[in-house]
């Protein structure tokens, strides 16, 4: 029952190169997953996405929930049907946007950077051993999600990969809490595989999901040993890192390295949330095989371009005065429609004008970007010289890595 | 030196099939071209508006010459260059939206649904015989516009169809003021002729452009004819017909029929500004060559889908309830990208999720609408069955057209 299957290895790190089959085709990993929240990239079409090489899509269980509701998206063939995609796609489990549209910017949030509200969050969100009661971000109005709730929502959206529901406590809870949420995270997990082994599969727009477990243990050694040890024994089909990954990259690497060498190297790992340039190539280097992240649409749609430039943080102002009379594409070499297509100088008019198709052309670009990334990340396991690409890309050595 | 040739006329109205060319390829008329006003065709990539039938699209002068401004635009290759579109283009003049963006809402006011406002107009626009000179909608900065500069401008974006600039006096402003104008008009038709013909084409982007005159005498039928009589015969590559074209569509048909006749039979004629359907069979009928309106993209910015649905102006709102669950494409049969690959059911959620997609994905089916609907006019004019395809969208006979 192994859908996953490595293909390569890097001997100076935990680098793979494999491939997991789903009902929908299979992925090449390690992959950038786009994020599509509202089953939708923000301003692509699912054509251009797969044109520019997206091998899988990421859909928000929570959000989808709302609006417009799990129910009609499986009347209508599920997300794949409903949104024109008829590739891969993972659905999270609706657990970190339950919490995280309480605890306000949630990446800060749960990374620890910005301290939570335990008032707030009362208010929004209650979690008890049977369920988290929450109020929506739309509405106000009161919902409960509970595992087996949000795995009955996620076989209805039909997903390829789903996510069991977990709780998300934020970073600066402590040890203790911590531990308790973590091994009622474990209780859910079990409640989860019960609920998706006895789904009744001719009545879901997709029957062949892969369920992923999710392994939690905050920034606590013994936590994420423990975690990765109980949820990887569990029979799930993949597995995801979740919950707080610390307060900045350094600490989410550790925890990444906390974590790792307890997984079962036969089974795909995601870390979820992740999709800076340098977390792709410091993830793979630790192991990870599969990661999604907002951030190249949200760019997008602030103006911000990603660009080879380390020393910049691999952005480039699109609405920069220095960019008006560029005739340069945004990234040379770049094969992406926009690049191919469209000057600096002209997506700096379209920004300045506020037009819409300046977000597109940059969301365009800047997704591609992450995919030839991932690519050539492949590319070079595959061949060998995945220290090489680490090193051209982060400017030092890939000895840096813990094996 | 004729630029147009007729490919094929209808028998029982003054409508007539025929070839617009230009130095970037050739325009099958009757046209409706998209308005791309600062360079980009709302929301939509240049490659979609070709793959969905645009031959031609409409740069708006005014606003290009603000920003980025018409010199970087030449040192970008032109308006084609600049935007990666390489089919025809034509730009207006300017005048209408030096004078639109004080009257507020443009169309209306020009064509007398709404009063005019003197105060504000004096203080923002002030006319002369050598000039118009103009605050910037955009910052309020102070800028004159002369025919010689308005043609300098669009030598530089490099349309291939340039057009006279024009005053254009409100629909309210009365029978002498209307005539004063019409001379000046015709006064400055004769000055954007004479810096045409001096043009330095060796440092032009597009050196082989073609000049169109622009027809002026608002509702008054002599006004009209004595415009129609003296533009014609200045030698321009082809006509528009421009200025106050009456309070609603009933008196905007009179202004054509009062116009046309006066019109050499061999040589384009574009009304300028619009796009409804109604219209624009209506327009043909009357021997109109090419539209151009912003109405497809606008309405998809709104939420109101193009449907063939005469009861209902051919409009379809996307957000009402009643598409919440509906399977269907936004028309049935309709071969654009938007009806080939989503549902009611999925454009209704982009729209509540305020989500950019869905602008985008009715916005290119609205244009493929107008574009597909010209396309069928083009074949029944070819095939001799003009009067069945305007009868079938408009419920009444052809014959009800002046001949």
């Amino acid at each position: 029952m192994s859908h996953f299957t490595i293909t390569a290895r890097d001997p100076d790190s935990r680098a793979r190169a494999g491939v997991l089959q789903t009902a929908h085709g299979a992925v090449a990993t390690p992959v950038f997953m786009p994020v599509g929240t509202r089953a939708t990239v923000k301003s692509l079409s699912p054509h251009e996405l797969r044109d520019h090489g997206a091998s899988i899509i990421l859909g928000n269980t929570y959000h989808l929930y709302l609006q417009p509701g799990h129910e009609l998206i499986a009347r209508h063939g599920g997300l794949h049907g409903f949104m024109s995609w008829d590739g891969p796609i993972l659905t999270d489990s609706g657990g970190f946007q339950v919490f995280s549209l309480v605890y306000g910017g949630i990446a800060d949030e749960v990374k620890g950077r910005r301290p939570a509200h335990p008032s707030r969050l009362s208010d929004m969100v209650t979690v008890t051993e049977e369920a988290v009661i929450f109020k929506s971000y739309l509405d106000g109005s009161r919902h409960v999600f509970t595992p087996e709730r949000s795995i009955e929502v996620q076989h209805h959206l039909g997903a390829d990969v789903i996510v069991c529901f977990d709780e998300l406590p934020p970073f600066r809870a402590g040890y203790d809490y911590t531990a308790q949420s973590m091994a009622r995270t474990h209780r859910w997990a079990e409640r989860c595989l019960t609920a998706h082994q006895q789904r009744n599969r001719a009545a879901l727009p997709n029957p062949d999901q892969l369920l992923f477990g999710i392994v939690h243990g905050g920034i606590f050694p013994d936590l994420r040993r423990a975690s990765a040890e109980v949820i990887s024994r569990m029979g799930f089909d993949g597995l995801c890192i979740g919950g707080s990954l610390g307060a900045n990259k350094e600490q989410m690497y550790e925890v990444v390295d906390m974590t790792v060498p307890y997984l079962p190297d036969g089974m795909a790992r995601h870390l979820l949330g992740v999709g800076d340039v340098d977390d792709l190539l410091e993830g793979v280097a630790r192991g990870i095989d599969m990661f999604d992240c907002v951030s190249p649409t949200r760019l997008g749609r602030h103006g911000a371009a990603l660009v080879r430039n380390r020393e910049r943080n691999w952005r480039l102002n699109v609405t920069n005065a220095s960019l008006r009379d560029d005739p340069g594409p945004l990234q040379a070499g770049c094969t992406c429609y926009t690049c191919r297509h469209f000057s600096r100088a002209y997506i700096h008019h379209l920004y300045r004008s506020k037009e819409l198709l300046g977000i597109r052309l940059v969301s365009l670009h800047n997704v591609a970007f992450l995919l030839n990334l991932m690519a050539d990340v492949r590319a070079a396991l595959a061949a060998g010289r995945f220290g090489e690409l680490y090193e051209e890309w982060l400017g030092k050595p890939l000895i840096s890595v813990t094996r």
